[in-house]
């Protein structure tokens, strides 16, 4: 299911992409009828892996196609019988959450097989987790998708559902629409020029978490922040969407491409040299660490969306990719201890960069 | 007078090159009758140039060639008359002091024009500074060498000289022979195997000064040290050497190899990587400093001479030269602020790499 080197919202182009690396959208579902996942037995589990399995069928051709083309349907994955390894390629191409591939619990999750743009986690924190994935900037769309995702599992399932409060979901936070927008944002000029942390100001100020490259909990790493709305009670969807991909996100797309022309402009030699002394590491490194090469990759995607470097954008996403642990030995087919991952993330790159004629 | 590119005892292959870059021998004379250098006023050191100047003829020919081919005579230069980039050009080529290019005082140095192994500066400190240079550990070729040049001197002039003491200077720490002798060496291996400091310790037990790639009250750069005898009175020139060249020298040869090698064995993977690393940033960067070239430089000759990087290694001594601030504007053919020393160091370094197919 998994097609090495191909996780469609990081590779390909979409709408903005010098900035919005991608967009998702979320919804939080439970089953009437059932406690929430945290309060249920294994074969409660079990009965509501059957349940939402049952109406998955339909999903896929018709339903989850949007805009873009799509092929048939979604396939299960049962992440108890799932190896460690092929769980830890789920999480790096942004299917499951860190969370929901630990534990022993019955669990699943249904992932679109055309894209992976589409993915419905069982038995994490609630019972459905409903995802779209789109390259660029895309929520309308990723909204419009997976809307048609929810009518069709709504249409069969009974939903927890509150006249008064909305949808009912295992934490509070998401009560209400059980929405959750975010993008996928690559700011180094802002980080560059020292105004990450207006944005980050700003964000807080409405309500905008600003998390690292794994959402919740991870760290920042390569200029990469993941910005998500907090609130989902007592608001719309269209509220959501409005004040987040209406407002937010595009004033600090403009802001992002205002530091990185002033940048060029002012400062365009200090730039181009950080951009090449990164490309002459990565083309020549013996060894190199998660952490290091995801900040090199972003002085390289910089130079490329500035035209610093002339080359395809969507290699430095497929290295963003293909560098995590679990990619890179599910590509070397063995297991690799850190030190070994090191040499074969540098060998990896240097073969990539190689082939891009870089 | 200064080939560009070319400085014989730099670039040449010699013995030990691995790890001696290069040997240097100088006699520290004074003509009987006149005062020190300090002491004396403008006409006698007017005076002093012309006595030397007359005896210059005979050198160069017959005298100065030693072992190696060499051309024809030495080539006088008035170091008042010479504009102050050709003097950094000299001081750079290590064929005049730092405190020699400085000053208004009447001064000058004479230069074998040939490959510029002789350099006889007069009115530095001494009234004659004579000075062999050689590529490689090739001190008792170049004290035969330096012998033939100041017994030829000595024949025509009337040198001070005390039964007692032997050679008059001005600072009484050259008193005695008058004679230095000293060897660049590149130490990286030492140096990263962090057993630099007990060369330090030797050298001092053994009265040997530790100094950095300009010498005196230079810093240690790229892991070049130049390393020289301190005591003149009361030894033979024999003695000095003998300690010298044939003990101590020898020695750290043969500790710096075995600390390569062991690196080699045990950490291999560091190694290349940090060689690599070193060539990825001087085939890539866009502005270079001084100290950082040579840095990085001192990586690359590392990993040349053990193998690691196949490129002859005279190119890496053409870049250690012409990467110096004189030699840069005299390339570029005008006079360059700090700021624009860095990016032609960069292209410079860039092309020269890359015509080396590296």
């Amino acid at each position: 299911m998994v097609r090495d080197g191909c996780s469609q919202w990081l590779e390909a182009d979409g709408p903005e992409k010098d900035v919005v690396v991608s967009s998702r959208v979320r919804l939080a579902r439970n089953l009437a009828g059932y406690p929430f996942v945290h309060k249920a037995r294994a074969d409660e589990r079990e009965q509501i892996i059957e349940v939402v399995r049952g109406v998955l069928n339909g999903i896929g051709g018709d339903i989850g196609t949007g805009s873009r083309e799509s092929g048939g349907g979604v396939e299960w994955v049962d992440l108890c019988e799932l190896p460690k390894l092929e769980r830890g390629l789920l999480v790096e191409r942004h299917l499951i959450s860190k969370q929901h591939s630990k534990g022993s619990q019955p669990r699943g999750v249904a992932v679109s097989s055309s894209d992976e743009s589409l993915s419905i986690m069982v038995n994490e924190e609630d019972h459905l987790r409903i995802q779209v994935l789109q390259p660029g900037i895309a929520l309308d769309n990723a909204l419009e998708e997976i809307g048609r995702v929810d009518d069709h599992i709504e249409a069969q399932l009974d939903i927890a559902y509150s006249p008064r409060f909305g949808y009912l979901t295992a934490c509070p936070t998401n009560v209400g629409t059980g929405l959750r927008v975010s993008a996928m944002l690559h700011l180094p000029g802002l980080r560059l020029s020292g105004e990450i942390e207006k944005v980050r100001k700003a964000a807080k100020a409405m309500n905008i978490a600003v998390r690292g490259f794994y959402g919740e909990g991870s760290d920042v790493a390569g200029d990469f922040y993941q910005l998500s709305n907090q609130v989902t009670l007592g608001k719309s969807e269209q509220d959501i969407l409005g004040s987040f991909a209406g407002q937010f996100l595009p004033d600090i797309v403009e802001y992002e491409r205002s530091a990185r022309r002033s940048m060029l402009d002012s400062r365009r030699l200090v730039v181009e040299d950080q951009v090449f002394r990164a490309l002459g590491t990565l083309t020549h490194a013996r060894q190199l660490k998660a952490d290091e090469v995801l900040d090199l990759l972003s002085y390289l995607r910089f130079g490329v969306c500035t035209g610093v470097i002339d080359m395809p954008l969507d290699v430095v996403g497929k290295l963003v990719l293909l560098t995590q642990p679990s990619h890179l030995q599910r590509l070397c087919g063995a297991r690799l201890d850190q030190a070994e991952r090191r040499v074969e993330r540098a060998c990896l790159v240097r073969k990539t960069l190689s082939e891009a004629g870089v």
